[in-house]
């Protein structure tokens, strides 16, 4: 398969929007941004070995690259339009190709993203996307309005991702239920856009949960307090780990994709409304204090710290999902 | 250096632009786009030994990944206003970032373009970068516009990068001003934008003249003639290759990032005026055709047919660049 037809290919499968005045097959794309609507801009990039085990399935592989892009708008509040995708391949195999854009446009079509653009280079797999929505000025869910005595929530359940890529590196056989949310996470959109006004900073939990609310409290000039039991957990979790190692992953474990919140306290049955009428589950896990440090505490009033923290690229400590323990 | 100085280095020096709302630090960017005004948005990957040979300085490695994406919004008459910068990187090492940030940001600088968004990742050394314009509507110069009996022109000289990459193939000395075309071109932003109204179709070349306006053809449904003698040859091109292989670099030859356009006969002397006015030199080359394949011919009238045509990714033909002659 030639460059051509692979772009080609790509093309008849990128989905249509009213708002694309010219699509794939220029220099570049021509879109109407809707009027008074501000952008939200995001990117991320997904490298084999790094980002995915090198076994991943290419659907998967497709579907997790828009995936972790739309998670980013959903942080924002924001509504996905339009996204480019780069795609890097060692050779341009059409199975793997049709693969992986069946993957990419099936969560596309679910959010009504069009591919608007991209390229197609000969390199090790590598996959980098650009995501593209709108928010009405002043409406984005940011890092930087988390004030003392906010509650913190979180969307679904924490760890399962960092729980399938943990069972995969030892060898062990991996949980069906875990597996699905590392390969194909749910970005949180609905529930992103139904925050706006009421959530006073959002972040979506891919380096893990410390790490991403370290993040707001920094951004926000606050600390955080978590109570350790109140971290929610799949049953999957529960059944394939012993409380320490659980308590581990959903406190540090990333690529959950789910959306960690703070609102003010008198918004608390507003948000459980928002909740059940969307069907995502959400939990209240701790406070925004007045300090500059995140910290967890048990039921018995001790302070939880984590064996390690979460996953930090270039860092001494950073393990690639590639290597497997043998 | 751990991922968060990598982005704070970045973040220091992204630039700003007042429609930069929000820019690197939250989950997306907020960008406020000119009322009215259309977006373009273009990306462009590139990778280690298949864009640039591994030796390439840093400093060229971030000039040139800015360069082409602002090159397509150049070939679409846009306005640069923002981009996005993924960079993954085998290692974070400070000289290396700086380097690069400090060719990227040249480029940024000179046609005011703020870096609102990216990030950083493990990985083999590859740049994957997205721009955005603005441009009014129905203003963009489009591939599809090309009507038989329209002028082809082509903005500088053709094939000098194409050829610093061939001494660097074959190990010979490489000559600077070659050399300098190769890894620092120039996006043609001002002619692109004073081409508006009266171009009538436009690429940038950087698969190669033949290739690019095959490109241009296929969307208007026409041909093209093109007269051999009449290819914009540099000095340095013209002193370092006998006249068989300047030819084929010319036609052929890929990274010029030169502007291919065509235009009516009778916007000839405000095509000429334009590129007086902004000091880019252009000349013509051909004529649109009612055929569907694009031929050169030599003042004898003769069909000249290049060796091999321009680079194609995936294709049996493609050589890498950085596979050096020993």
């Amino acid at each position: 398969m030639l460059e051509f037809d692979l772009i080609a290919r790509i093309r008849q499968r990128a989905g249509l929007r009213e708002d694309v005045v010219l699509g794939i097959g220029d220099d570049c794309a021509l879109l109407s941004p809707p009027a008074g609507m501000q952008l939200a801009v995001t990117t991320d990039t997904l490298n084999c070995g790094v980002h995915f085990p090198e076994e991943t399935a290419p659907f998967d592989i497709g579907w997790k690259a828009l995936a972790v892009n739309l998670s980013d708008l959903a942080a924002m509040g924001a509504r996905p339009a339009w996204c480019t995708l780069s795609l890097s391949l060692p050779e341009a195999e059409a199975g793997f190709v049709d693969g992986f854009l069946d993957g990419f446009l099936t969560m596309a079509q679910r959010h009504d993203v069009a591919i608007v653009g991209g390229d197609t280079t000969r390199g090790p797999l590598s996959i980098s996307v650009a995501a593209l929505g709108f928010i009405g000025p002043g409406q984005a869910l940011r890092r930087d309005g988390a004030r003392a005595g906010d509650d913190i929530w979180v969307s679904g359940t924490l760890g399962d991702a960092a729980a399938a890529l943990a069972q995969w590196q030892a060898n062990a056989p991996i949980d069906l239920a875990l597996r699905a949310r590392l390969d194909r996470p749910t970005p949180r959109l609905e529930l992103g856009r139904a925050l706006c006004g009421i959530a006073s900073a959002c972040i979506d939990v891919s380096d893990g949960l410390l790490a991403d609310l370290a993040h707001v409290c920094d951004a926000s000039g606050v600390g955080a307090e978590l109570q350790l039991e109140a971290l929610p957990a799949s049953a999957a979790l529960d059944a394939a780990f012993d409380l320490g190692t659980r308590r581990q992953l959903q406190a540090t474990g990333g690529d959950d994709y789910e959306l960690c919140f703070c609102a003010q306290a008198v918004h608390r049955a507003q948000v459980e409304a928002i909740a059940r009428d969307i069907g995502t589950p959400v939990k209240r896990i701790g406070q925004v204090t007045e300090g500059c440090r995140v910290i967890v505490r048990s039921s018995q009033g001790e302070t939880w710290l984590p064996p390690s923290a979460g996953y930090v690229h270039f860092g001494e400590t950073a393990a690639k999902p590639s290597e497997r323990r043998q």
